[in-house]
């Protein structure tokens, strides 16, 4: 490692409002973290300026906050207009990519002008690409509304759309100007969908610090409650860890690999089912399950260290197992989900590299037989 | 300027490979120049390593040169696929970059996948696009036929495709891996194509090279029959000074600019005319000429210099008046004209910036009155 991870600090029970630099040379920015930020005049200052700000948004998001977004960068910006694009991972494509292009030609939008991300995973990622693509490259802004959001997908600079075979095959590299996690805004969030996020700030104990995980067993009750502080505290090391394996790899050479843990076999799952069937975080969350047995045939962790995953994914009503994945080849279950991962993005000659979990150490990648890796899905699948 | 221009030399008559450096720090590149350039091995050598090779080329280049360049790289690559996409700008589009992202998904290309733009701008700037965003990134070589490839589009790293609103709104800045520059690939062009491309060497007088503009109106019959001589100093001189404006501003903030002179209105030709139906070197060469009538206005050449560049226009082959352009609205010609103008990527809130030609200096860029580029527009239309 090139870096030290600051170790973990629970936060006093009433957090203020916290900022989490994320260093990228030219490319840096700042994460803030709070309630009821938006109601800070101070969140909005020092932004891009720019005659338009275009927020997009989805049908979901637009009725909740849309209005509030706009009143709080109205005195920023002359003129406001928004897109408002339907809602879900199924429409994350080039088609309503194309939705955007268009509401921005149609503003007269610039290269200046400021987008605004405000919703979860799918707005803020074809957003951020609309940004990287636009006259080949205007700023934009991270304003996320679900836990996955705020603590993985407004992170680190991956900006895409999805292709029918394959999740996030095209895309971009492209750092937003700020991201401003309101946690307010969570409440909102259908019991499922704040779950799903869940699943990607647990993953953070297994690849980097081993703490936050005991510190997540201890507040899994507090964490389904969406109590405050627990939420503050969740968000921040997520922030903090991503911020620091991403400073270290901005373009995915190396150790950024480590952050797709459990997601070779998700990203399976999610293609296999469907893309909307399955959400991502819980495709991910049976995923870890799966890379957690992996790391145990590989002799990378105890058995215990598995269980103690399954059992934290389940306390928070997260699955713990995949499904049989849909198929019109003659094959067993499991070459359907080897079919799937070797299309996946991270896969290189068609050799699928996976993240195992290690105790006492970061996450590393290692590949493994096919018969292995056959053997620890299947015993992870529904019966 | 934070640079110099090394100055014009005119090459020996038997000019041999001539390699171009582009100086981008980890993104520098080198061009290669030369009659028959492919069948020397060493053009090939030294590229991006990987298990596949994509070509990608269009219906009118592959049957005439898919074969030779799968020849000379299938000693590089153990498999090399092709993608042929329908000829034109009128394609250049999201819906046929799709057709792209389709065939790499289909082949299962990875992430160290090379792919090779076979053909003209179109081909070069769709497959730089896709090369950027497929899987956020693999590198890609420019293997330009024709002469406006070869002198401009190949070289800077604009990538992109159109949208039905304005010309080259979606894209990134990419670089390729090399340029290579076949002028023997130029003999099979349609001469009003060839002529084209004569206008964007052309263009290199005005903005940056006293010294070349007089040669080229020493050269230009030797041009106009495609001596091989005449070419090769041609492609070397005008990549030689985009080269070095690209060098100094590698993302178009400030002096990289200049290489649009006469662009603005051009993009207005192509895009009001329909695109196709004016080819883009076609609509820069009357676009100069507007350019030049108002470098005049704005007092920076006398009426000599704009003379001289239509006769040089004119004596190649190319139009040095603007079509009248259709229009539903209640409007003259000029308005039209300035309407369309006015979504170029190049506007800032609705303000237009011309690259204006200065005597004795390179170019820059002005803004000026609507009643004075109307004026300067309507002198130059067809009468």
């Amino acid at each position: 490692m090139t870096a030290t991870l600051t170790p973990f600090e629970p936060l006093p029970i009433a957090a203020p409002e916290q900022v989490v630099p994320i260093n990228l040379g030219d490319r840096s920015y700042d994460i803030l973290i709070g309630h009821g930020i938006w109601q800070d005049p101070k969140t909005w200052m020092g932004l891009p300026q720019a005659s338009l700000a275009v927020i997009v948004t989805n049908d979901t998001v637009a009725p909740l906050y849309e209005a509030a977004l706009r009143q709080a960068i109205s005195g920023h910006y002359p003129r406001v207009e928004t897109v408002v694009l339907p809602d879900g991972e199924s429409f994350k494509d080039l088609a309503h990519l194309q939705l955007i292009f268009d509401a921005l030609l149609a503003h007269q939008a610039d290269r200046k002008t400021v987008l605004f991300a405000l919703g979860g995973g799918v707005v803020g990622d074809m957003t951020g690409f609309a940004a990287a693509t636009y006259m080949r490259g205007v700023p934009f802004v991270q304003v996320p509304t679900t836990l996955l959001a705020q603590v993985d997908s407004s992170v680190g600079g991956k900006t895409g759309v999805n292709h029918p075979a394959g999740k996030n095959m095209i895309g971009a590299f492209y750092q937003p100007a700020r991201v401003i996690c309101d946690l307010a805004t969570l409440d909102s969030l259908p019991v499922r969908e704040y779950a799903a996020g869940l699943a990607e700030v647990i993953k953070y104990g297994p690849i980097a610090d081993p703490d936050f995980l005991i510190w997540l067993e201890q507040q899994a009750s507090a964490l389904v409650a969406r109590e405050p502080g627990a939420m503050m505290q969740a968000v921040k090391r997520s922030c903090e860890i991503k911020a620091w394996v991403v400073a270290q790899d901005e373009r995915e050479g190396g150790v950024r690999a480590i952050l797709n843990f459990g997601h070779t076999f998700g990203h399976a799952i999610e293609a296999g089912m469907g893309y909307g069937s399955w959400l991502h975080g819980e495709g991910v969350a049976a995923g870890m399950v799966m890379a957690a047995a992996l790391s145990v045939r590989l002799g990378c962790i105890s058995p215990n260290q598995a269980e103690r995953l399954t059992a934290l994914l389940r306390a928070v009503g997260l699955p713990v197992q995949g499904p049989a994945l849909p198929s019109d080849a003659a094959e067993t279950p499991a070459q359907t989900y080897l079919r799937l991962m070797r299309v996946d993005k991270k896969a290189q000659a068609g050799e699928i590299r996976f993240v195992v979990w290690r105790e006492g150490d970061i996450a590393t990648l290692r590949t493994a037989p096919d018969e292995t890796v056959s053997e620890v899905i299947q015993a992870c699948l529904t019966t």
